[in-house]
């Protein structure tokens, strides 16, 4: 039973909820309430950093985003985000909201999740009458969206685009598995500083690894999550900035960097360039408009890899 | 819950038992005994076929051969191998037992199925200490084996092809998924004839779709299930036989005709060619010398494919 104990689910499930024109500003909550609503999942607020237009929190398991009409929480591991959600809808009341999406990424092992997909899909139902969806084949990589059955129209800069990397190698990798890695180590080899240079972080290392990091630009935002165990390394990059006119170099950066033998793409409403090495193949793409307003696309990108070491004993 | 509902597991659990020299021949034991064993698991016998050196058993989910010597039971679904597993080693004693391999491949739905691998695996390892090994990586598609901690040396002829077929399509796939296939339809379709000319098939068709197939000649076997259904469809062939010398063409053939979109080949002491179209590659290859006295060869090929079509509503 060893692989069952010691593994750790990097991948996310995140939910986004725009509250309608006229709601009370949901940063005014402060931060009990924030705290209450994690702990309905099993999450604490680790730290926190705010702005004039937004505050992140860094969690144990992953992040939550507020701004004044929108929340956006992403855990991580074995945790029931949907309880979660259906806290907040119980407590400001389904009528608040405008939009909602729930999505659920590939997990790498999914039966030892505490609920399926669909039965998450079954509670949200009950609150908000919803559509689901899969994109990506079921046998491989593949991503789960539920969202409110409602027309919405978001703003221009609503965009989301996610890169999610699996098995991570080279030096980079080395370090993160590595004993003897800081804050300042893992800034300097994922070249977060160059990337990013107007944003504020917050920043935090797990033992015996494991790195969380929020920033914050005005009201954009910027989140990475690494579980780096070898065999099960994950790393998970999201953010709202217009990639292709702001960084557009961003994404290939830090598949350089990490060197994943697979990796997702996953936007809403953008479409961020990545240059393909040679060695590597998109082996599933699907997009699907959303009736909640956003375009939803999915990639599925895989390094041919002849030989990939030894069997696992396990 | 639509999915969850509809969806059937093809992918199959297997177990290969050789007793020691000087035990009464499995195949005395007599179909009473084989229908016992494999209603312990939930499956029953739907006919079977014999020849002087062996019995081939159709099961309502996937198969069970017997040898004097040996067993091997395939089942598919929602079944619980490892429970007539369990039966047997009460039943026989497990002293008898001279080799066991028990093989877990890749699940659409890992979470659905009532065990895990490693649940079956420290029920077995109870009964007789064992060594139990990944091949392929988790987030892709990868299979389990457990075996006896004993060295076996195995006979020369004692190898084991598997080829495992996802998402079929085509010409072949539509017949299989139509309302109107006959087992002479399917069997013309797969030219199960021209490439099994001298073997005795047993073979049944499910409703409303899916065909199960065992076939042998002599000592040796073929066997194939399919469970066609869009989005989840599923192809598995097994055999004893020595293809690159009896059939070289045939794992060609099959990929051919049922063009799937990915598909797996395992091995055990055997070594088939496969010719790979352009658009095919392999993204994942390893092997594990099992003490048992098998090599084990995995090897995950998936076919370049930029647009999988629509995203699936569930």
């Amino acid at each position: 039973m060893r692989v069952a104990v010691l593994f750790f689910e990097g991948s996310e499930k995140k939910v986004e909820v725009v509250v309608k024109s006229g709601t009370p500003s949901l940063r005014a909550l402060g931060q009990d309430y924030w705290s209450e609503l994690v702990a309905c999942c099993g999450a604490t607020i680790l730290s926190h950093i705010s702005n004039d237009q937004m505050d992140a929190y860094l969690l144990s398991e992953s992040s939550l985003f507020v701004w004044p009409d929108r929340l956006l929480m992403i855990t991580c591991g074995n945790i029931t985000l949907v309880d979660s959600v259906i806290h907040f809808l119980d407590q400001q009341g389904q009528g608040c909201v405008d939009m909602i999406t729930y999505q659920r990424k590939n997990e790498y092992q999914s039966h030892l999740q505490k609920t399926a997909f669909e039965e998450d899909v079954e509670r949200l139902n009950l609150r908000l009458p919803g559509k689901a969806f899969r994109l990506g084949h079921l046998d491989g990589h593949h991503n789960y969206v539920w969202h409110m059955d409602k027309v919405y129209q978001p703003v221009e800069d609503d965009i989301t685009t996610e890169l999610l990397m699996y098995h991570i190698e080279g030096e980079a990798a080395d370090y993160l598995r590595g004993s003897d890695q800081t804050i300042e180590g893992i800034r300097q080899h994922l070249q977060l500083d160059a990337l990013f240079p107007e944003f504020e972080f917050d920043e935090f290392l797990f033992e015996p690894f494991g790195y969380s990091m929020n920033a914050i630009r005005g009201d954009q935002y910027i989140t990475m999550h690494i579980t780096p165990q070898d065999g099960t390394s994950y790393v998970s990059f999201e953010t709202d900035i217009d990639i292709p006119n702001e960084c557009p170099e961003l994404l290939n950066r830090f598949t350089d960097i990490l060197n994943p033998s697979s990796f997702d793409l996953i936007t809403f409403n953008a479409d961020p360039k990545i240059a393909l090495q040679p060695d590597v193949a998109c082996v599933a793409h699907n997009q699907q408009q959303l009736k909640c307003g956003f375009k939803m696309e999915f990639q599925h990108f895989i390094k041919m890899a002849k030989n990939i070491g030894p069997a696992l004993e396990i």
